[in-house]
């Protein structure tokens, strides 16, 4: 019987704390990409199984909503579950939960099958059957959508990619793309402020020695009832003129 | 009874892996400073038993040798021990073990207590009486040592401290010297060598918002029979003319 979710406890230590004394984003994504793989490799569609066919995973499109994040010296837990699997892709859901099982936020995710030869999409739907899928299990966040690239920005930097950037695929790691969007922000404001959303479109893999343009805007917002965010960064990181990825994140008073 | 030494079980997940698809030697110095914080606290001699006298742990130099790393989708273990527990600082020695339980590595490392008010070195001979201290257990690397200012430079770059550097002190993260290092090196050469050595001398704290030099001299190095090593690389991170950290990693054949 196909485990229909899987969960991963976590205790967060101080070495693992940001200047807010909470998980950072970038590693609540490195923790969902490897809960994510857990759960794939022990239903039988993990990256070994897709490998037998010459095609892979690869991450496309993240979409997290937080209410609050864990805290230094907090337990909290990571459940995933597949809400569709389709025939060129798969939408996975997660919850983060406190120590006492209430929930912290939600993350949606987008991960699409690729030919590892021609880096084409590739079909798996022979897969799908044998998936077991999740799709009423309620995932109270807003459908994960397209990103555009802004009209203009206000701020811009280079970054070359260097060696700890790299990850075991050989591209620059996803989670570092994330690092990079959240600098574009200062630590006053992070005092103040929690990032309530963040979304993040992965276009175009880098590679070591690539120097890419981080840019973003960023704009007040006016809270309402459903969102209590004030203000919203959209970024992206450049390479010449082609955007590798896409990023927005809101933030919201503490 | 006071535990004589701590172990922690590890797994090393794809996206833990560093572009060798081994623990990154940043990782590694994360989950060294954790072992040797949870250790501290079931010993009582922790950060919370240090605050009751307004002082704190300052982790001050870090040397590690290790013959290869924990690899992607494999085990491996980090056990801590006291070598000695001094009026001002204590030594505390780490062995890294594969899944079948080989020494992979080790580390020593010295920690200072500080007052947290002065920022002066504290006095804590009265906790050293109670903290099981194990001086004869073999850690069979050279002992640890200061390390100097190298006289010239061959490489130098500038960086600038953000929020994603930024440790739950609000000082910039130890674990982000190191990778700030290690980037002085490209992705060709760590491909066909190994991080044989590390050692690194905490000097002055960076905070967030600073601008430092990471400067850096490679020389070749003949090897012997003591060490396969055949590079050096000494490196600074300096704030003006102040050096915050001093370096130096040796790199082996794979």
């Amino acid at each position: 019987m196909a485990q229909i979710d899987f969960t991963q406890e976590y205790w967060l230590t101080a070495a693992q704390c940001n200047a807010q004394r909470e998980l950072p984003l970038s590693s609540l994504i490195r923790q969902i990409i490897d809960v994510a793989t857990e759960h794939a490799n022990r239903i039988g569609v993990g990256a070994a199984r897709l490998a037998e066919d010459d095609n892979t995973w690869v991450l496309s499109r993240i979409s997290i909503v937080m209410d609050s994040y864990p805290r230094m010296h907090h337990s909290y837990s990571i459940t995933t579950w597949i809400e569709s699997f389709a025939r060129f892709f798969s939408e996975r859901n997660f919850v983060i939960r406190d120590q006492d099982g209430n929930p912290l936020g939600y993350v949606r995710t987008v991960w699409i099958c690729i030919n590892r030869t021609t880096h084409r999409p590739a079909d798996i739907s022979a897969l799908a059957a044998d998936a077991p899928k999740d799709p009423q299990r309620p995932c109270p966040i807003p459908a994960i959508g397209k990103l555009h690239l802004p009209d203009h920005f206000d701020s811009q930097r280079e970054y070359t990619f260097r060696v700890c950037d790299i990850d075991f695929n050989r591209h620059v790691n996803a989670v570092v793309y994330t690092s990079l969007i959240i600098d574009q922000l200062d630590l006053d404001t992070l005092d103040r402020h929690f990032i309530r959303s963040f979304d993040i479109n992965y276009q175009h893999e880098s590679f070591f020695g690539e120097t890419v343009t981080i840019a973003s805007q960023t704009d007040n917002l006016t809270p309402s009832q459903e969102s209590p965010a004030v203000m919203t960064l959209s970024g992206a990181i450049m390479r010449d003129t082609t955007p590798c990825v896409l990023a927005r994140l809101t933030l919201a008073p503490r």
